[in-house]
């Protein structure tokens, strides 16, 4: 599949998604085991210190680990597991989660994650994540 | 603190976290070192195949394991990271974070959650979580 | 299966890994979700502050997640990914690992582990873990 | 401090670890957040289908991490937590830890470790790994 038609493929997979429609996530890029998604910072993801909650930078990187890994896998995957670390506060106009697979093979993909805020026009590394993604059929999904 | 302050505290903080208000989150319980989040299950949390969002899924842990945290360390707590593993999609009418502080040293804490989805009355484990949770100061924060 | 048999397969494939061997690792218990694992305290385990290395600490918990898993999904299995958090350094005679599987489907389990230093016939948690364990074909073993 | 000096602190710090002499260990580079460690594949380190046992590799992904994080936060550091994902089975002749420190704060860094097994001259990705490294008094160590 040539990268333009993935991204629209991804596009529409995000669509279908009320959670992610409503976060107001936006795939940026996707390509054979990279991906961009976007989150604008509005008033309701934040939490009670005016930062971006911690859930919607854990969601942003699961959700970039996610295509990273269909990109190489297709798109019937899952994220089984991952882990995330906070470095910074949250601050800024626009969440930018960057994922890549560094392994693939048939059924699963181990990806990282780096989520940056965009303040001002400059980006800190605000989250790094590490997790599995595994196409459906092998994580029992059925159960 | 006694109990019913310390949950009466507890939700005061949620209802300041917009992010946490749309999500529909409730603090059901909160003790030393314990703590209990639920979620109804709306269609605006749900991914293309009617299942709870993983994002969501994440947040209840996330939130959970602050809540454990803070309810032994204080309530100017962060969760510094954390790990999640999803074993079944949650399809239900609700989800029910369970966490608990396995170590609480002065400054930091750790501890565990375990997410469950309830369908039809009947609890299914749906994730399991571990993660750090830090009094403010300790994490630089004010970087 | 039964336990006795159960442990006596345990045991056998402990015998046949050089570095569970060399370390000292004993199989105490194994049962269908079930492990427990110890390690006697040497001066050849230790780090330069007296402790147990973090490296012996973090193969306990690996290998009685491996086990763990194992005593449900077959022999045939690998650790896949797991998370550990140190909570303590462990200074005592002797190691404690006991792990259970908290989740099982056909090719993959989610098991967690609690590895306790024994201190004057007192225990004390020194980490806890989390982690996968797959089945050997599901893992692309063969790369 | 300049590099020099640093590599030759961090190789007396491991020399002073009885389990990393008799692991075999290696500190082959070590700058202000940058570590190399190796460890030489021998017949002691194997589990029971002739890969370096899992618990080596995590040992080797910990100790780099952890250089990694003393580089800039000084030596008195330690491993809080970790997490990793093993992708290939470590066939070869040496295990080779690369670690870097991608956030560093005052008390606490955040780093990743790849680890590579090189066989035949050539090196493959074997494990991806990712933890939070403090300086001591800021994890209770006294406890």
């Amino acid at each position: 599949m040539n990268e333009t038609l993935l991204l629209q493929k991804g596009r529409a997979f995000l669509a279908l998604q009320p959670f992610s429609v409503r976060i107001g996530a936006e795939l940026h890029a996707l390509a054979p085991g990279h991906c961009e998604l976007q989150i604008p910072v509005t008033g309701s993801i934040l939490q009670q210190n005016g930062f971006v909650h911690g859930g919607v930078v854990s969601y942003a990187a699961d959700n970039a680990l996610t295509y990273a890994g269909g990109s190489v896998l297709g798109f019937a995957v899952v994220t089984s597991e991952f882990k995330i670390n906070y470095v910074r506060p949250a601050i800024g106009q626009r969440l930018i989660a960057r994922a890549e697979a560094v392994y693939a093979g048939k059924t699963q993909a181990v990806c990282r994650c780096d989520v940056f805020v965009q303040l001002d026009g400059e980006e800190k590394l605000c989250a790094v994540a590490q997790g599995t993604i595994n196409l459906l059929p092998a994580r029992d999904a059925s159960k």
